[in-house]
């Protein structure tokens, strides 16, 4: 397919100037009360605290990244758009792990909606396929936001469905291969390899040379080392709560930040 | 594993009572306005013919799936309550077309605040596989809550993922085979298999034998029919389009209503 990839250049041209590569996965998980009438006063404290991590880790963070964890309590309508809002002003892409997989018209509509509403790039499972489902994503995607295809996850179960060998086409492949052609023929921005599977990570690495990123959540609390994924091919590292878990976000933030710096920039 | 499946037996005790084996696919795709300041009002309306399609249907329907056209913009902790409110009082089942795909954290996160906060029923994509992924799942859902698992959508690349033949067992099978299997071994309530697929449904029903149910989309406006979806094997018929924008979505559902009366209980 077809289209110019704003969002992977913008990422680049942020990374260069901030001397980073490092994504934050900003998915604080406070159990929403059950007592309705508790909820503006969580919700409230819940963005306040989410903002305060932006703000500390601002200089050190190319992109954050928003889960279910965030958008269910906040909601797309709610106060979401608030937390989008001060990312931007602190130049950081805002990048919604939405996991789409679904049928054509409601993927149109989720991407349309996380895109009109201020996310840069939005993360999609290719298994779904192209024909009536991946093609409306990127469809609504055009060329100024960004996909990030999902490609081998960092669970232990991944080898479940991504390690599965598929025997359709002439010889038999495991599917992350598959994912991996479908991310260059679909021309997408990135794909996600988890950190905690350096294997594939390197064979994925061969198979993209070069043409799309490749995108590592796993590090810190999963298990898997930022500086083993870069080795193997990972472009971009997604931290959760070694970050916004730590008793100093920003230093955390920093630590990591020094050693994409090393690996990238020096 | 091993669990009791209450889901299940609640689906079929309503579905007895109303001599219906219809759920409404509610997917008012109404798109979110861009300026905030008129959100307010959106909001409102979106729930309020919501509401008024539930009341309208009520009599004909056992469930109700609600996807992101409505989680996103009318919010888990804002709008949605009082829809799952109203359909409680109708002895409506809610089942959460959440396509659950991610890590285990992020899964049990996503599954125990839908749960918590009124849904019956979750639906989940076997890919992801079980270890760190779906046993979380199925370990918020408990013996309470169901489970309905993908195993072919209605789009046509379905083909391009539920279609693949996978060859790390002894034999190649395809996907849908071995997410059927492991619908079985899991002990789901249900697996989902688009009606536009006729041929699958049949294998699918043929592996499930009776053991878990079929839920079936893709009837109406995608193409598929309501009837021949049960003569190959489909439990539940999921209907959007044809009742929500039909005009008059009370006599729509009752005509489908009549459909499945005639074939399961005369």
């Amino acid at each position: 397919m077809s289209r110019q990839r704003y969002f992977k250049d913008r990422i680049h041209k942020i990374a260069e100037e901030k001397k980073s590569r490092i994504i934050l996965a900003l998915d604080l998980s406070e159990s929403i009360p059950s007592d309705r009438s508790t909820w503006a006063s969580y919700k409230d404290n819940l963005l306040k605290r989410a903002i305060k991590i932006l703000n500390e880790t601002s200089e050190y963070i190319v992109a954050v990244k928003i889960n279910r964890q965030m958008i269910l309590p906040l909601g797309l309508t709610d106060r979401i758009p608030e937390l989008l809002d001060v990312a931007k002003d602190h130049d950081i892409l805002k990048i919604m792990d939405a996991k789409i997989n679904d049928v054509g018209h409601t993927n149109s509509w989720i991407a349309k909606h996380y895109f009109s509403l201020g996310f840069d790039a939005i993360i999609a499972n290719p298994f779904v396929g192209w024909k009536g489902a991946m093609e409306h994503v990127f469809h609504e995607a055009g060329d100024h936001r960004g996909i990030i295809l999902l490609t081998y996850m960092s669970h232990p179960g991944a080898v479940e469905g991504y390690g599965l060998s598929c025997s359709n086409d002439t010889a038999p492949k495991p599917l992350y291969h598959l994912f991996a052609e479908r991310a260059l023929s679909w021309n997408a921005d990135g794909v996600i390899v988890g950190a905690t599977h350096l294997d594939k990570l390197r064979e994925i690495s061969q198979i993209l040379n070069g043409e799309v990123d490749i995108y590592s959540p796993g590090i810190g609390a999963q298990g898997g080392s930022l500086i083993d994924a870069f080795k193997n091919g990972c472009d971009f590292g997604i931290i959760g709560r070694s970050i916004y878990q730590s008793e100093n976000p920003k230093q955390s933030a920093l630590k990591f930040k020094v050693v994409t710096q090393k690996f990238f920039y020096s």
